[in-house]
């Protein structure tokens, strides 16, 4: 395996240019996934629950976002440098994410 | 396992506070491990290599680092959002981090 390197900033698609949240894979090991994830005021769809069956850790690298957790009374409010680690199937929910600035994600699903 | 959360900013100790590079570890599941590391002006000691045996994926948050890998003729230059993967074994050196500012890392070692 050799070295591979980008900037998390590089090839982003400009505000307005996806309708939908932007995903895209940085690299896989045996063991993890990157990824990041640009949003500008998506969530995730009314009813659903994102359910995964491998850990993960995400943090907000700059932007605005709530995370609900399920069982938590209120949204987690997320601002630039905040992470969370969630384990497998624990239940969540992106409720808001800032319309007016990008927020971008990085996340490492591990297996578990 | 519990929901774990912090922010990557929080807690740091100011410029001149320490010495040597500060390392904070945040969290730790079966296959990875995941710390963040503050540098100011420090590098890795002349003549050593850092040579691990796990994957490391490795963003510079914020500052400005060269990073030299083991067999290329140049330091890389580190940016903030500048991301690496390096394989385990892969040797490399941090041979500058600006003193003028603090360069913080979020490193993430993968059990390969």
């Amino acid at each position: 395996m050799s070295v591979v390197s980008g900037n998390l900033r590089a090839g982003l698609p400009g505000l307005g240019q996806s309708d939908s949240e932007w995903f895209d894979g940085l690299v896989q090991t045996p063991n993890a996934r990157i990824e990041r994830i640009l949003s500008h005021g998506q969530v995730t769809p009314q009813g659903q629950w994102c359910d995964q069956a491998e850990d993960e850790f995400v943090v907000l690298i700059e932007g605005a976002a709530q995370l609900q957790i399920e069982g938590e009374s209120q949204p987690r409010q997320l601002a630039a440098g905040d992470w969370l680690l969630l384990p497998a199937h624990c239940r969540h929910r992106v409720v808001w994410t800032d319309p007016n600035q990008p927020s971008l994600w990085l996340a490492l699903h591990l297996r578990t």
